[in-house]
């Protein structure tokens, strides 16, 4: 590199850090992880509380199927070791998200405890809220919901291994939130969730 | 789900688009892909990109060795296929941020076109704005800086396969931005780079 030249375009404060871009934004980065059964209403939140933050001026993103599935995670398939690693790979993306500043909104059944511990872990390391969302909703009403058809498709054995039916579902011991979804309205699930991001900080409206 | 009540916690417009973050934000997202040797200056430039877009309110995230080779590509080896697969998550996860209004600053040396190239045919069938921005440096000068030490141990035969010593470096045929860090000053490769993202709307400031 040639010698430096006097110019105002020059930054010499060190590496940007979290707390520059949250000054940027307003309000602090935070991975809120949705876990429940299929059906359950995950996505549903997950969406209006994404709209809801926008309209708060408040940068939120959904890492979800579509978007994670069809990616990053084309290459995995459905085997235990892979649905580890699926998880593993969101919840390593989710840190990306919250060090950028964002409020990363993961949509995911993510069935098992210890998937679920060890992104806990990853962030809690770095310094990172993380908040496991637990949208609780019987197993009766989400199949009696059954939007993609899938739990008719998994009684009639057609899917294997699929959360609920021949595969566990492990709930969360002690999840920051927990919400009902075959007993609260959506605006009772979503106005549960800005209280306790207000109360930890992230944000402030 | 219970009937919605009225509350005035309530979104109803749709899904949130790329449009809506970047009202939030005030800029696009978009990734740029920084390549080149090692020691040709990649990270340096990035820095201090991310340091004056940070000062102009732009929120941008560089991901480098630090937060990707340590986290979601730490189950990845140098073997040709995991390079491969190196580049192809970076690829993807840049595209997240991109769709999520950030401007992602990507710093590996990604020494193969197609690896690149495919990332870029990822964002432009997304249309995304993917700038390559190849750090060019002769070989002598990146050797003759060897920052980390690594040309000295590639020339003694202890690393193998180090790019520009006994693996190719590809040179990116039409890059977007094509700097020169062995004859620009830093603030005139950084005017380059903003230049270009005004030219393209990504940036108005």
């Amino acid at each position: 590199m040639a010698e430096q030249k006097a110019t105002n375009v020059h930054w010499h404060e060190g590496d940007i850090t979290r707390e520059h871009r949250a000054k940027i934004l307003g309000h602090k980065g935070a991975t809120l992880w949705f876990t429940g059964l299929s059906g359950s209403g995950k996505s549903t939140v997950a969406v209006e509380l994404e709209g809801i933050l926008n309209e708060m001026g408040v940068l939120a993103y959904r890492l979800d199927g579509d978007n994670v599935r069809m990616g990053i995670n084309k290459n995995l398939g459905f085997s235990a070791e892979d649905r580890t690693e699926n998880i593993r790979r969101i919840g390593e993306v989710a840190k990306l998200f919250v060090d950028a500043g964002v409020i990363a909104l993961s949509s995911f059944i993510s069935p098992y405890a210890a998937d679920r511990d060890q992104v806990r872990a990853l962030h809690q390391a770095a310094g990172m809220d993380f908040i496991e969302v637990y949208v609780d909703c019987s197993l009766a009403a989400a199949e009696s919901r059954d939007p993609k058809g899938l739990y008719k498709k998994a009684r009639a054995g057609e899917i294997k291994n699929f959360t609920g039916i021949d595969d566990p579902y492990e709930a969360p011991a002690k999840p920051e939130i927990h919400l009902h979804s075959d007993q609260q309205t959506l605006a009772e699930e979503v106005e549960h969730i800005l209280t306790v991001l207000r109360e930890r900080g992230i944000i402030t409206a």
